[in-house]
């Protein structure tokens, strides 16, 4: 349930409609907009259905919410979160962009990636040192190696760290070294995984599933929030259908949705969501033009010899001429990049 | 197979090769680049694999083509097609927008539509007369009284007329009305209606299949243009797939595809593609920006009433915000509006 | 809407009704059971709308159908239709099985398959003489001559025609030679198509499109019922998915629900269904079990030379071992082969 | 890589292939069959590559394996495997029927429903004592105390549990209480969760994916087998599709695929697979005729006040007349129920 207080609610008006609803053991989730705030509740459904808030003072209106999902709803925080990831902020007006290999694979392959990424206006180094990988005989990532790096290179070119967390016993592990914690698309309905994020001090970048609906997705973010987690981001990385000359069909239409369902940011990654090096520049802008937050792209200093996903990385040239390009699509909706 | 011509060869050279082929009962396909000359070769695949064209004097090389579309390759046409829409130039630097109802209602109805457009830019008026509807119940259109209305209405404001045809016996009906022919995503693989439409002089516009591959999708229009008919324009209209939550998935990745593949426009259909009036602005958006030449948009003046798809008709003022919104990213990627 | 004439009506009661319905222009369609009749309505919906008839003598009940196909829904008419094809019935006891090319190549090919299957206990030869392709150069038919060879084998062996038409305007010339009618995937949504269809006296096998839902495909039927033909048999041949191991991912759940929202008898195609020859057989046990009515299985003498689809065809061989293994699932479920 | 041993090879002869290849740090795997012996070979890809065994005494040839998968294959392993769970043997002669309620809600509702299913002969009892819901507000399941319950009731029954595990660390917990270990379609490609079941001595259940390829499902298995655990077995559940009126897409080629494909047993879980009641005895049967070993059903004493999944679930009355149905199935596939 949302109470929406009167603009000219008092402070005190404020306190006691909190007051009453701890009272009754409910959660509480405070969203000031410039002329009213808005107080999400959560809870045991019964005590909420029975909740008469309509008469005390300073209260306009209750609205009852259908959806599942409710701290990551609009309904509930109706104003966009923009998440500090230790100074660079997701979800305001700067596109932030996250770039790097696919998995970690040596010091000299990672500190050439950010020295180029990084000089054309990347700000987060993106490196997988824990792969999930469809055969238990392809290369599984470096592990802790591989976090060692990531966070050694970004400190080098003062780049933050993105990268994925596979199982919720590394997590005090990988959060050790990075700043975001990346749930991968296999992983995202991984709920005992989610909660355990829930409880973690670092954002988490919550990749959509590869047949996951927009739903399912708001409702696996909600495990996280829920949890005490508010720093939750969405990636749209592509969906699986029946078209193959696409690795994956990116949806860019699940931007436009989560911007409307939800206040929270979202990354789109153009790699794995075509899995063709051709078109991360065109899908990039696209994503910006939907309303994207950020991006998130692979590059490879030699995409020939990467160990995994060579044929959708970018060349460190060939990224530098696309954050060239996204400039004036950035400026044509109102953001920088 | 292409015979691609070297920079140096003379007007006879090419004159010889064309003389060759043709005497072998092939046909040939000329494209003029700025330095050199492709000639694109079909016919009787045993003829063609025995062809040595090399040592005649002026020809570069030859390539083989491997996929079964030609005609419609950019390997065949290297160059961008612009297709002339008796004035309106489709495919060029400058973005076309077709705007108007689902389906032709009243002569109110449709002027009232495509003044309000027209004064906002777009220059092709849309509207169906003949709807295909998933139940024998539902409006089935106003038939050839639909088509001489849109006639009317677009003549009066100075613009094009694109509708639909449903079937090949109403193919001289339709040309009578219409400027561009759009073939609906049900009757992409209706291939009579397909090689009929070969024969035609007006622009075909085809319609991406609910569930039809890039590939199926490019031999559809190869059906076309092998037919005789060399402009057609592709529209991506949205993909089945397991979301409920748009009506269709818009593919925009298809966009970047079939800039790639093809030399052919596309257009993009983003009120189909996603069934809800708030996604139309952001995909619009994301579509110019993915490269597309053209956008169709659903208008109506009263979507609250319209006899179908209501809820995804922008009202004529959220079409001028969204014709005002349109011009930046239009020049972000060296466009006009 | 639904009458429902309680056990005890007289033949009178009945008569009055139908007369009433027939005052206010609504057609009927009767479904006599053992012990009620029921009264299917459909007409115009205002005038439904305000129908009162439970006053009436005889009457038990009125039902609202609220799914927009009413003659092919099982609540209008409760019993299974069967369906005659000149003495083979379909949607009985016995399990019809249609068997032969996928294209009609010659007489040859096509009297050595008839031969094979008929002796194996095949009522009905498939074979296409117009066929759809993917490619507008490959193999498209032989057109009328296929028609003509299908006939003159089919009656050689006793056997039946079923045969896809693949343009309206061919409907006449289909019409006299073949004696089912097939509709194909791609043209599932062909509308003008079906109603012509709807005026044959020949009976329609509608194939399931591509991606189409179980609604839209039981209303396309309702296009052919609507138009007067009652003679509409269902055939599952797969649907589109992100699968790629098999052509098509077989739907058998597709029986159930037919057998449940529908009267009509269905058909499973195995062969497209899969697109492996391995697959056919535990496929076509699986599809029986289910509770389909009938098979159609493409059998070729020699398929490592068919000129389409080789790789799905049994050869006779296994084709006779596959209708011994039958028999036993038939009898399982309480019919016969 | 596969090394097929000649029908008269000795005893010696295969041991020194073994020690041979034993020397180069290579794992191997024997299969015995009636005539001859196939030793599958893994280990580092670039010694296998070189390795020359055909001379060697004994050896008729070797076979390079293409895919990755290679325990789970059954060019590695020709023979049915038949997996013993603790007397109950899955993949052989009869067929196993898993049953129960979804989740596990209390002692009396488990008590019920076993006793209801044993006296048809289920001889697994099912139920969630962990259940992963979409949203983080829907009952999770009874934990370690639904656990106790299985185990109490199935040992008070003589029945085997099968029960879900949803995170590696809680390994040791269920293994304490369950007969086999399911790992659920949101987990398939929890890699670190799949490593972790290689090491353990209980069999497990592997569901499909929501989008599962077939080929991946196989290397999930992989990743299981290849920890040392051979015991796994296949379970379909239906795939995620467009089409709405089943709650997934129960593919039953999925059966044949993995028959061919791999030695393991494949069980089908129809519930789930289609979501509605009315369906779940024609899948059963059309399950057991396209091959598959077993079936998992949800039953529940009250369907209709269930807490989860009630509209899935049979009655116990109806669940007695599906197993009276299925003998006939049986017997005409050659198996026993």
């Amino acid at each position: 349930m949302i109470v929406v207080m009167s603009p000219n609610a008092t402070k005190k008006n404020l306190e006691n409609v909190l007051k009453k609803l701890e009272k009754l053991n409910l959660r509480t989730h405070l969203s000031e907009g410039e002329d009213r705030t808005i107080v999400g509740v959560i809870g045991d459904k019964k005590i909420i259905a029975n909740l008469e808030m309509e008469m005390m003072a300073g209260v306009e209106k209750t609205v009852r919410i259908t959806e599942k999902y409710k701290l990551v709803s609009r309904d509930f925080h109706p104003l966009d979160t923009i998440i500090d990831v230790d100074g660079v902020k997701i979800g305001g007006e700067k596109i932030v962009v996250m770039a790097g290999p696919c998995a970690v694979e040596s010091l000299e392959q990672l500190r050439e990636t950010a020295q180029a990424v990084k000089s054309c206006g990347a700000e987060i180094l993106r490196g997988g040192a824990f792969k999930p990988r469809t055969s238990p005989y392809d290369f599984q990532g470096l592990g802790e190696e591989g976090l060692k790096l990531l966070r050694k290179v970004a400190d080098e070119f003062g780049m933050k760290v993105v990268t994925e967390i596979v199982d919720r016993s590394d997590l005090e592990l990988v959060e050790n070294y990075a700043d975001i914690l990346q749930v991968g698309a296999r992983n995202m309905q991984n709920f005992q995984m989610l909660k355990a994020l829930g409880e973690s001090k670092k954002p988490v970048m919550l990749k959509r599933g590869l047949s996951a609906t927009i739903s399912e997705w708001l409702n696996a973010a909600e495990y996280i929030m829920s949890g005490g987690n508010e720093n939750v981001i969405f990636c749209e990385r592509g969906i699986r259908t029946y078209e193959t000359f696409t690795r994956n069909t990116l949806d860019l239409s699940a931007v436009a949705a989560i911007k409307e369902l939800s206040h929270l940011p979202i990354v789109v990654d153009p790699s794995h969501g075509t899995g063709r090096r051709t078109m991360i520049a065109p899908m990039s802008k696209a994503a910006i033009a939907a309303g994207a937050d950020a991006l998130m792209i692979e590059v490879h200093p030699h995409p020939e010899v990467a160990l995994s996903d060579g044929n959708q990385s970018l060349t460190p040239e060939s990224f530098k001429n696309l954050m060239n390009d996204l400039n004036g699509i950035a400026k044509a909706v109102g953001k920088t990049l």
